[in-house]
């Protein structure tokens, strides 16, 4: 890759993030919405449909090296890796996808939002909200789970070179690493708040939650919305500034 | 490979899908059917084991590079990667192999389809049926969930050739991405449908419950039989058309 | 590896069928048996541990090629990849590595297998028995579901060399293919005998349980006995005539 | 890597084992802590959980081999892998590592902390007990479990080589074969005592628990502590002693 598109850096990331949120929205809905059916599915379901959209989201957006989500990208911003230009281009377009996914997957559920009774349900597929509420701890453990997230990726170089658009030897499992960790930090780490850890997975489904004509939709609880962005962000950026104290090999 | 033998070519997706269809529709037979030791063994476990029985599939059907599905091989074939011959060919290979499949998984479960009082849970073995019932949004949810397969499996090129018959350094691995998609798919996309995504895998089956002497069996439910025969065509012709646009590597 | 050394081979054999047996066994020892942390955790469950017992035995008996199972290496011998000696040789290796890996499963679990109150728990952790009784059937979904493991191992030939001691490029991936498939098989294919797949993993702990002084055991049902050892020995020698024929690349 | 820096490998095995402590008691505190979303998830939730919490403690452990666990440690120093005193201080800094990690732990879930009304539940996020008491079978139970874990690390050995910082070519899933081994081992041989089979992670959540401020904690358990330390140990030194008699290709 001699330089950089920044359309086509653009639309890889909006396709991938679009992609992750489609069938990340899309296992909640499965799990919890009335009549589907895998209704009443599980946690451990929903941990694998995650990690399973983010192998998906991963696998469309090889142009721009899947960064997917801003907490990652701001990671990547300070590590030197992505220009701030690269991170705020990579933002925008992921909560675009974000909101694209989203409507994606509420058209694929459309008749079992309408089934739906619920409110709560319905925001619950688009974006995260507290188990218990409390933005003190509830943003502690945004960031701790993020930072778990963006410190790991951090690590894989370590592994190999992991540079963008440079996919290594595992082919098409190149993304099943970072798969894998999503898997174990929503099974481990997302009892709490059910693991944001992506501004653009919860703003995005959340500004799409807002706008669509959704049956008997409650509110979009904007009050809550800051902590799934805030979170994930510090979190990022303390791995991005950990990394290199602490990862042996990359310091 | 120097020269295609359409003999081997359509044996190998005749085998390959008969693989595919008897391992899918058994984790169906083995959570839904009366007495079995998986019954309500759960959504996930249904996703796995359809995930795992592509993985399968895939394994022995490398002659003809495992297409698997008459929404992939058009998608392939839009693509240029796959002639229309080969293409007509795969595709009758296909619901041949998914009658067989789903015959031999009747046999498999033959004193647990004798069992069953229920006529809906013995087709739900064989072919996929809406959660809640109604032609354009189950279309529509038919086409998005095969968009997603094929444009994914579009995506694998840009991490490497994934020529027929060129398996690449995962060896025996190589099914897995596929096979991990496929598990993604049904676990967020499958609520409503049931996830056919392959008009082969719903077809076949679906011929065999009518052929079959099942004890107690009802309606095959041919009204819906076009929904999963329409809609995986319709999303992987999308996908096939997107890929060029929206694969930034590949473009 | 200039020539087999006979011991080693029947140690390695030994050695990887015992711990396969520990962890298959263990797993239903951990769903069935009273008040054990894993009790009911579900047949997903123990598909997984099963599968990953065959991960784990695969690594420990990389000097005999990992065969582990009377039906492969029935296959193996048909297709003349290992001799009749290495074949009886394994056979005998494998039935005793079964039996050592019941026993230790039982030394394990033993207060869970005195809190147990129903024998028929007991003896379900060590073998298989039908789901409905019948032995027509029961040996025919034997048969069928063995087919489906020869096979496809017979398949991995297709994606790369697999000689003896040769593991190739997935390090100690190698052996995670074949797990899968008994995954695969055990969700999809498991729900009428418990999928023996393997007269060394059925008969070796049914010896065993008729040999320990298991606390309130019960009959050890050796009527049942021939179809898991029968059954697969069928379905792997089926499936050696059958891969020339049906899979293309390797004809 | 000319020579061992033993700040960054002391550093390296803290971070290592405060990650796989921190996803690992995490996914405990997701399944049985009140109001959690996770909350009876179910026990292959928490296998997968344990499993992935070692695959992401060893990816950020790559300068000291992720050693991560006394048990390991042990075995590797009575093969002449690593110097007593790399044991040494790889132990200290997995125990401290532990401790840290579970109190990470127990900061994201504090709130549902103080919701639990049982402080068994509390405790059992942190540390291993027995579900039937008895010293010796329990002891027995984790001599046994980690003799599976460390043998079959021995084995990996054999399928190419994996020296301390050389991670080969599966790149970021170099951790993939140990996680996968945890999770079986989990689900196959975690039924009597919870599966420490790692003193580190069992001792360093302990004195976590003693130490900190949890509201309406219970009694530390220091009667049963001892087991989760002698048991992995011994397994881990007999796995050393065992592996060069019974593994072909590293004899």
């Amino acid at each position: 890759m001699t330089e950089l598109d920044p359309g086509l850096y653009f639309l890889s990331e909006f396709v991938g993030t679009a992609m992750l949120v489609l069938l990340g929205c899309g296992v909640v809905a499965n799990v919890v919405l009335a009549q589907t059916k895998g209704f009443a599915g599980g946690t451990l379901m929903i941990n694998w449909g995650w990690g399973l959209g983010v192998f998906a989201g991963f696998l469309v957006s090889a142009y721009s090296g899947a960064v997917l989500n801003p907490a990652v990208g701001l990671g990547l911003m300070i590590a030197g890796t992505i220009t701030p230009w690269m991170f705020a281009l990579a933002t925008v377009a992921e909560v675009l996808g974000g909101i694209v996914g989203a409507v994606l997957c509420w058209v694929s559920y459309k008749k079992h939002f309408d089934a739906e009774p619920d409110a709560a349900n319905k925001l619950g597929v688009f974006s995260t909200g507290p188990a218990i509420r409390g933005a003190g701890f509830n943003l502690v453990t945004e960031i701790i789970a993020t930072f778990v997230l963006v410190f790991v990726i951090f690590a894989f170089a370590d592994y190999g070179d992991i540079s963008v658009g440079v996919p290594g030897g595992l082919g098409p499992l190149t993304g099943l690493p970072v798969a894998l960790l999503v898997v174990g930090i929503g099974a481990s780490l997302g009892g709490p708040t059910g693991y944001a850890i992506n501004p653009a997975r919860d703003l995005g489904p959340r500004i799409a939650h807002a706008l669509l004509p959704i049956a008997g939709k409650g509110s979009s609880d904007w009050g809550y919305a800051w902590i799934p962005v805030v979170g994930p962000l510090a979190g990022g950026a303390l791995a991005a500034l950990a990394a290199p104290l602490l990862l042996g090999l990359a310091a």
